[in-house]
Parts: structure tokens; C-alpha cells; sequence
């Protein structure tokens, strides 16, 4: 960690937030990731919206964009590339489930190092933990995440970047931390995330792209043996970027034409 | 909060937490909320023996019972009654959802003053907010809770104690804060649990004793009719003990000799 401040307040990170924080107690809150390359926080305003968005759903007090981004520009002042991460919670409260209905939020922003990401494309695994279904919070990125951790546990092969996940009900729906697309020809497949999975902000941008571009996109159930058809694979985040995925245990993909003319386009945004 | 430890150590509650915490970030954790009661920690073996379960199955280590024991004694050293919380959370990690194999787990050792329980029965309502599957996650008192959360936001009258879950699938699995029995007769019922929801500390007390006063006990899959003919209906949590449900809606029960009974008997418990 590079920068920390916890409600506009810069503290030493191993005693920054309330042991009372109903983030700690319930994962009752949302964060985001965003990348800071070059001087700018990628998709500042995607990455803000979902975050508003997700604490409607939750009922948490939007902390406001201003606020937020004044904060975000404080962490980042003296650094052009890292990662900005955003954790808004619902307050401290006491003990019980029960949201107090004037609380105030907790917002934790951070800086991070960039993460190394790969030029070439990226060898993925099946996971066996499933994503469970809950309509409430599905697409929203909230911070119940064990299921994620779970599954990332379950490999420690450094030359596999990701796993895929299904759900309950065996639909697949993403990787461990990022979306995940299917190409057939100039079609493009990927999960329609309507019991659970995170609505990336990299995969709107990918979709709005291929749409500019002439493609054809589909978001619609999948299953696992949907990948079998497919010409190219890719998975997606706001972090890393396109990540074209080459192989999935035997099966191998190229870096195709498709992967390759929406990684430039999403190169175009600002 | 009464008293806190945190990792051993005295701190003030606003300032207790790592920012990099696991707990915070992805709800990588579990707790134990246990009751104080005449100087004694009740079924202080069964809160551990649950917590270390949960370890186990979420891969964090187990701090130990003697390491929490000392804990639980320190906070609640110069109280009688209250009730003592412990968190464990995976410890604190860098960015990304990848458990470290070595993390030092963190202790949240607290001391909170002790819930009003009504002494007659209680009214509970229907909640919309589903619980979700996965059998990974069932049984064990982690900290993803948003879908309690959600469900107690849905209601704020102070008459009603307690809100009814059901999953997904509409099977009824237990209120939000306490397993959930119907009696019919002689014969007990409650949700198995195999999908999601919580294996209580008070659940597991009550079917011994129900098998010790020669009722007999189904733990098996219940829909929300199945209240419709219950002769009675009956709440447990380790800190709020047997609570007769004596109305849902319309629907009203009596506080019945069954539910007398096993109340009478848990009181037997050291």
C-alpha cells in the first residue's frame, strides 16, 4: 500500500479502521479497483457510478463523487501508474445484522503498486467452488467475496492466471476477478449475470466496442461446454485490461482477430 | 463495546483494524457471538469448536483455544454478564483475492452489554431477501452476511423480533439471526441446513435435548407451508436462548409444553 486515508484522514494502515466497521463485521459494503496509468484514473466516472449504484442496492449512503474524488486525488498525487482502490461501508455500528439507517459511511482509498500484466495471452483452470445465486446482489461488487477467495485457493500453478467459475446451478459466469467472453466467428458470448457476478466496468466498455465495431454480442446463459465451440476466449477487468486466454487445461486458443481488434479499441478510451 | 482486544492487544474500538485487513476486504473470516451469564461464558467449548470447524473449511489457521480462551477471559475479566464476540479473520494480505498460505490470522476479541430478551414470545414477519446456496459455505458462521443485513433492513417494527428466510429454491432455512424449530405434536422439525444457513450453537443443544425428553427430531428440508401446521413454533440463538414465536401475520401459536420444556431444559446447561 502506497497511500491510505480513511475518511479524508491519513493513518498508519495497520490501525486505520473501527473494530466496529460493518464492512469487518459483514462485508457490508462495495469497493472498486481502478487503474492510474499515466496520471489519470481510467474510467473514474464507470468506476463511481457502479459504486453509487451498488449502494443504492445495499441502502448505504453514497458518499458523493466529489468527496470521493477529491479523495482519490490525494492518494494518487505524487504517483502516475498504481491502482486505486475504494472501500465505502456502511459505518460503524453495533452489534447485530440491523443497518442503522443514518450511518455514516466509511470510505477507505488507496494506492497500490500496478500489477504485472502479461502481453501474451493467459492459461486458465476450471475452479470447483460455485458462485451462489442471489438476484439482490448480483452485478453489484460488494464485499462478500469468499467465494473468490475460495476459489483462487485452489491453485498455486504461477503459469495459471486465472480460474473460471460457474455457479450453483452450473452456468458459467466469470473469472476469479474478471469477466469472461467467448468469441465464435464475429459473434461475441459472455454471461448475462443475472443471479450473480460482477458487472464489469471493462466488459460495458468491451460490449459498447464490439457493438462500434460490427460485432454481434450476446449476453446470455452459458455453460461450460460453450467454450468448447469457441475460436477465441478472453476475460476482462478494469485493471488488466483484455486478457486473451490460450489455453484451458488441454484446449488451446490463439490470440485472435477479434481479442486482438477490441483490446486496441478499448486503447482508444480515455 | 465494553471491552477490546485486538491480536492480544488493548486499543481503542475507532482505531482497532489493519485497512489491509482480509475481514474488511473480502469478508475472509468468521465469529462466534457468545453470552456472559453469571461470571460464565455459556458452551464457550461449542463456540470454539464451531470457530475452529470454520477455520478448517476456509483454510485460515485456528488461533488456538487456549490463545482464545486467555482472550475471552481478559475482556471479560471485571464483568458477570454481556456478551463476548470473537472475529477471525484470515489476517491482513495485499491487493487480490489470493489467501496467502502463511497469514497470521487476526483476533477481534470484544465485549458487548447484554440483549433485552422479551420473556413471553416473540412476533415474526417474512423476509424477501432470499439466502443463497452454496454448500461450501453452509453450516459455518462466516462474515459475508449482507443477506442477513439486507433482510433485517426490511422491517423496523420494534414489535417484530424476527424475520423468517427462505433460499433461493423457497425452502424455509432459519430467522435471520437464529435457527427456526416447528413442532408438530411430539415431533420437532427443523431446516438441515445442507445448502446454507447456520449450524447453531443453541440448534445443536436443543434437538440433544429434545432426543433426551424422547421427542422425536427431523432435521430436513421445510417450506414455508410446513408452519401451517405447526402446533408451535419456536426461535434459538446462544445469546437470546428459546424464544416462543407466538405470531406470523395472522398465524398465531401458543408459547406450547414442548417449547416449555426444552427452555426449561437448556437452563440445565452448565
Amino acid at each position: 500500500m502506497l497511500a491510505l486515508l480513511v475518511n479524508g484522514v491519513e493513518c498508519p494502515p495497520e490501525r486505520a479502521v473501527s473494530a466496529q466497521d460493518r464492512g469487518l463485521s459483514y462485508g457490508d459494503g462495495l469497493f472498486e479497483t481502478m487503474l492510474l496509468r499515466d496520471g489519470r484514473v481510467r474510467y473514474l466516472a464507470h468506476h463511481l457510478a457502479r459504486l453509487a449504484f451498488g449502494c443504492e442496492r445495499l441502502g448505504i449512503r453514497y458518499p458523493g463523487d466529489e468527496c470521493l474524488k477529491t479523495e482519490i486525488e490525494r492518494v494518487r498525487r505524487t504517483h502516475t501508474n498504481g491502482v486505486v482502490k475504494v472501500i465505502v461501508t456502511r459505518g460503524t455500528g453495533s452489534r447485530g445484522y440491523r443497518p442503522l439507517r443514518d450511518a455514516e459511511p466509511t470510505r477507505i482509498v488507496s494506492l497500490h503498486a500496478s500489477p504485472q500484466v502479461p502481453s501474451a495471452g493467459i492459461r486458465v483452470r476450471w475452479c470447483s467452488t460455485p458462485l451462489s445465486r442471489n438476484t439482490l446482489l448480483a452485478g453489484i461488487k460488494h464485499l462478500n467475496r469468499l467465494e473468490q477467495v475460495l476459489a483462487q485457493a485452489e491453485w498455486d500453478d504461477p503459469d495459471v492466471a486465472e480460474g473460471l467459475m460457474c455457479d450453483s446451478e452450473g452456468e458459467l459466469i466469470s473469472a476469479t476477478a474478471a469477466n469472461v467472453f467467448i468469441v465464435r466467428g464475429r459473434e461475441l458470448w459472455t454471461p448475462d449475470l443475472r443471479y450473480c457476478g460482477i458487472r464489469g466496468i471493462m466488459r460495458a466498455r468491451i460490449i459498447e466496442h464490439a457493438h462500434g465495431l460490427g460485432f454481434d454480442v450476446q449476453e446470455a446463459p452459458l455453460r461450460p461446454d460453450d467454450l468448447e465451440s469457441a475460436t477465441e476466449v478472453f476475460v476482462t477487468n478494469a485493471v488488466r485490461g483484455v486478457r486473451a486466454v490460450i489455453a484451458l487445461g488441454d484446449r488451446e486458443w490463439p490470440v485472435g482477430p477479434v481479442t486482438q481488434a477490441l483490446t486496441k479499441a478499448v486503447e482508444t478510451d480515455a
